[in-house]
């Protein structure tokens, strides 16, 4: 498949918490010790990133590619799909792309803040029925539109890789991926859905590393277009909007179309790709994930050689 | 370094979890769609492992090689070092080892339940200063052993990877890593620490799929001894336990050496083996990512080639 010259990961961003005064408990840690004092006091770090990073030995594309995913999800989003194909961080390593896979703050191995009275509020988790419509899998749980892409007949193993979230996170989440983006250095960005929020945060505060962005079905958008020039955005969109029973694509459609307006009147190269448009019909919101998820990885490389090749 | 025929990952366990009757809540899911109905109600899947597998082109080893985290950690120990370094993982595929490494239940990309009502208690958190005596970094927080190997300069770095854990979650990481081994097939078990509490169950549970297993400073021991004829086990411990200021070792270093001698007792080839009094000198309980981590990793892998290769 590809031959690495490196491999592995790091930690971005985050704080130190320092507790103290708070009484030690027991806690069960191993069947051999099974009263162990836990001391709940001392530093700890929370609201860091894990970024785990793959370079191939023959580098086609000159700059990294960083695989932001979606609410909910984890990096493991781009490895093998739900129905045991290869993923997009497969495709992106044969391609030559040197590829950084985000955790973001709170989801997979970035870990989450367990320190009492530091987090507001309890997480949520999302069900496989709110997945289904939310994703445009159909118009409701067990019913697929017609032609659907997504590999609906593996939702089970789908939905073992949600993972809960917090509704306060976003700016955390926002910071920590501007962290791992000044540590990779010059970078073109892949985001998916709610990593789509994050990584137009990004965008607009560290322009001079953000060469080329592609936002995946995107939930957030930049809000300043002053120095975009020169850059290069995709906005790629699968099929059934028009059919969306979520309610969340209703507003969010028309707000990835003003934003490739906005950007290409600041002076980018910015471009909405809607897949049914050009043809190719049946994708989800899925779309590193849908029958044709190679045929989009290669498009979007392609893309991204174009712009920073 | 390493050429790889295949790379991915997959779910193993868990189960699923209805929720009926909640209220719907609204929910700040992006600044595009503030406040989005949030039905917690539906189907979520919850206790689940996940498993990252790296193939390597050209295998020496015969069978795969499972790596098992232990506690408050997840698979990202076994990669880049603290300082830099790589990690176990570069390490077992350069010595040609498939490699599968799990996140066990509630770590890493496994995901945690968020589902409420499921899970009894809230989450605790590992400090700094509760690392360094356990880990035997030394006597106290910022004081190192003489010798010491571990990168404590680096004891920030290592304190990003830290993730929650609750104490009522073994049995099911235990059966988590046995539906893993049952999925792989024949293998080599790796277990650290907790790691080590997983894999024994695993030892006794699927006797016939566990041909060998590397125990490092594991926290818990197989509870049966008649079914571990013609198997082999090797059981690795640093320096330091004769002062260890957690309260930790004292207790399971004994349990360690019984273990090994009911092990040979029942037929297996058993091997307790003390770095220190091999002349190896300095090592923490993080075995995988003191200073001689490459010369552990090798003594591992030629162990394992003996006993199965």
């Amino acid at each position: 498949m590809v031959e690495l010259a490196d491999f592995g990961s790091f930690y971005v961003g985050g704080r130190r918490v320092e507790v103290r005064g708070r009484p030690t408990e027991a806690l069960y840690v191993s069947s051999s010790v099974p009263a162990y004092p836990w001391d709940p006091n001392g530093d700890f770090f929370v609201e860091q990133a894990y970024v785990q990073y793959f370079i191939p030995a023959r580098r086609r594309c000159p700059l990294p590619v960083i695989l932001q995913h979606g609410g909910g999800l984890t990096g493991a989003c781009w490895e093998t799909t739900p129905d045991g194909r290869p993923g997009w961080i497969n495709s992106f390593l044969e391609a030559g792309f040197a590829t950084y896979v985000i955790d973001t703050v709170e989801r997979g191995r970035a870990g989450f803040c367990a320190v009492p009275g530091e987090w507001p509020g309890a997480p949520v988790s999302r069900s496989l029925q709110m997945a289904w419509t939310m994703f445009r899998f159909g118009p409701r749980y067990g019913e697929a539109f017609p032609g659907q892409r997504f590999p609906v007949a593996s939702i089970d193993a789908f939905g073992r890789g949600f993972v809960p979230r917090w509704a306060h996170t976003i700016p955390l989440q926002q910071a920590a991926l501007i962290e791992a983006i000044r540590k990779i250095g010059p970078c073109v960005l892949v985001g998916h859905s709610q990593g789509g929020e994050f990584g137009s945060a990004a965008v607009t505060a560290v322009p001079e590393l953000v060469r080329a962005a592609v936002f995946l079905e995107p939930s957030g958008f930049p809000d300043r277009f002053d120095n975009v020039r020169g850059r290069s955005f995709l906005y790629m969109m699968g099929d059934y909007i028009d059919r969306d029973a979520s309610g969340l694509w209703g507003p969010l459609e028309p707000k990835t179309r003003a934003t490739v307006e906005a950007l290409a009147k600041g002076g980018a190269r910015a471009e909405y790709l809607s897949l049914p448009e050009r043809g190719i019909r049946g994708n989800s919101h899925m779309l590193m994930m849908d029958d044709n998820s190679d045929e989009l990885a290669r498009l979007t490389q392609d893309w991204i050689l174009d712009a920073v090749g």
